[in-house]
């Protein structure tokens, strides 16, 4: 039986993608790391698809603790998903974000090679790895140069030319993604399109004003529903090319005040927007929006699911969470 | 008076820095940071040098400690040498080179920032962060794409953007070097001029048989006479533009084999040549050379001692110093 290691496992990507490798059936046997045990209020039956699957708690800055892991695990595969994915909690706390994004893969990929494993590894990247890009290189190819505009950015570079150097260099079996903005059902609201759908779950249900605060509403971002990044995971994970690095992205740019827009008419429910400063960040891409023509091409991705769908099954994820919580807070247990 | 606070103060760069810094009796008080005490035996005067000045031994990695540093001493410039510079050794422990290069930078700079210091820092990096240039792109200008093919470049392509993002979205007074080979009395024997001048003198002096042993011999290098890199450094730390990056180096490219050819005929004994398998690279960039328009243009800095002139004095600095362990070994004191 083939063995997957799954870096970050109790994250928003982590359950999606545990559930989709279980409706496989492919027979593999599911290790997790984390530093916290998985929450996936968003899937229905964690506990039945952990059966047979391992959980490992463990922080990936204990090198020790990674090394002892790795060598008893000895994966086939290795999803390196744990990442700290915010730009805007690495403005805040940029040491921390470095460690947790660049230092945690160069942890995971060195005990790869000091151990002589064969893993295929996938390290997922990040679109903002580009930086500002003119209008008239729109939509962003893989080959376009990059210029890392925030400190996250910076980490995901660094992450990305360790893997293409351990591959060149090491002769390891590394694939990498330059993921575009996600979005979904379970994605914290951290994150802004999971931030704006909450907030309208509160105004339908009387608990906020018709007020959606957001940060900078003109900034045009390229949303992939996580269901379609989990397909293009899984497929890179089997058949991605060594030392490729792959876009995934719908193609399709969104200003923030747009989804705003959007949803108040797939709602009708009427807002106002408030953009607040304090989360406008010091240097912001305007606009980035990626072309998945190579992952298309060399491997027959394409992102399948249509945005107004994202934001309806992340509205039914929302309402079901904030109902449940109202009911808690209640008292009200059945 | 005015404080500089010098990072890896107990480096080759760090004790010519000083005594460039001695030379200029310009006031400055001089604070330096090492793991290890500095230990000069290529310049006269250490005690002399350090009188009034301030060592602490520190660990970059330690970040109380530098905070509690930076804190107590407010410095006015920061002269940020410390670093494992060694891309050989980066291949070996990558690890070990990531830590001790972006990350102990970014707890510099992150301290300063977060302690509202207005500091103006110098950051160290590397022509390695180019990566393979072909013929036609040289003598290499800071335009250049980087594309790092080492574990310690991606390092300090790392740090650079750092450097680059907190001056632009901090606003910190951060200026870039990409710095060149350098050379220069009371180098080690772990960056190759040095290794190689020091082979000379063990022939000279019936220690070694006459085969001088190298790595790749064929790769062309930009070497740089460390008094030239730190006139650089000081001009740059006083009048280097904020936000920008600048190339250090002779414009001169020299193949390794044919160094060794150079100081034969300058010491008039016939050697061979043996280059060993095991110091070559797993990646190695076949020739890099540098292009000082830019600091001449903004600074008027040009290089100024010819190689001949640097390779004579690392000969009298490894002879004084062999003769002197000799001694030491045979029992003579005086």
């Amino acid at each position: 039986m083939k063995k997957i290691l799954i870096t970050g496992i109790s994250g928003f990507v982590g359950g999606h993608f545990v559930h989709l490798l279980s409706s496989r059936h492919n027979n593999l046997e599911i290790h997790g790391i984390s530093r916290s045990k998985p929450a996936w209020d968003f899937i229905n039956t964690p506990a039945e698809l952990l059966n047979g699957h391992y959980f490992h708690q463990a922080d990936l800055n204990d090198i020790p603790k990674i090394k002892l892991l790795i060598e008893e695990i000895q994966p086939d595969y290795i999803l390196h998903l744990a990442a700290q994915s915010s730009v805007a909690e690495s403005w805040k706390s940029p040491v921390f974000s470095f460690m947790n994004n660049t230092n945690i893969f160069l942890n995971i990929i060195d005990t790869v090679r000091l151990n002589d494993n064969a893993a295929r590894v996938l390290s997922i990247g990040s679109s903002e790895q580009y930086g500002i890009v003119s209008e008239k290189d729109l939509p962003i190819t893989e080959e376009r140069p990059q210029c890392p505009e925030n400190p996250y950015a910076v980490a995901r570079v660094a992450q990305e030319h360790l893997a293409r150097i351990y591959a060149k260099g090491y002769d390891l079996d590394i694939c990498c993604t330059r993921s575009f903005n996600h979005c979904g059902p379970g994605q914290t609201d951290r994150f802004v399109v999971s931030a704006i759908v909450k907030q309208f779950v509160m105004v339908a249900r009387g608990i906020q004003k018709p007020v959606i605060h957001i940060g900078n509403g003109m900034i045009v971002r390229d949303f992939v529903d996580v269901h379609d990044v989990i397909e293009a995971y899984y497929l890179l994970l089997t058949k991605g090319l060594k030392g490729e690095v792959y876009n995934i992205c719908s193609g399709q740019g969104r200003a923030i005040q747009d989804i705003v827009t959007l949803l108040s008419k797939m709602l009708c429910i009427r807002v106002d927007i408030l953009q607040e400063q304090s989360q406008i960040r010091p240097i912001d891409n305007p606009r980035i929006v990626g072309s998945y023509q190579k992952i298309q091409r060399d491997l027959g991705w394409k992102p399948s699911i249509p945005f107004e769908e994202s934001l309806m099954s992340m509205y039914q994820y929302w309402d079901k969470r904030i109902k449940d919580e109202s009911k808690m807070h209640s008292g009200v247990t059945s």
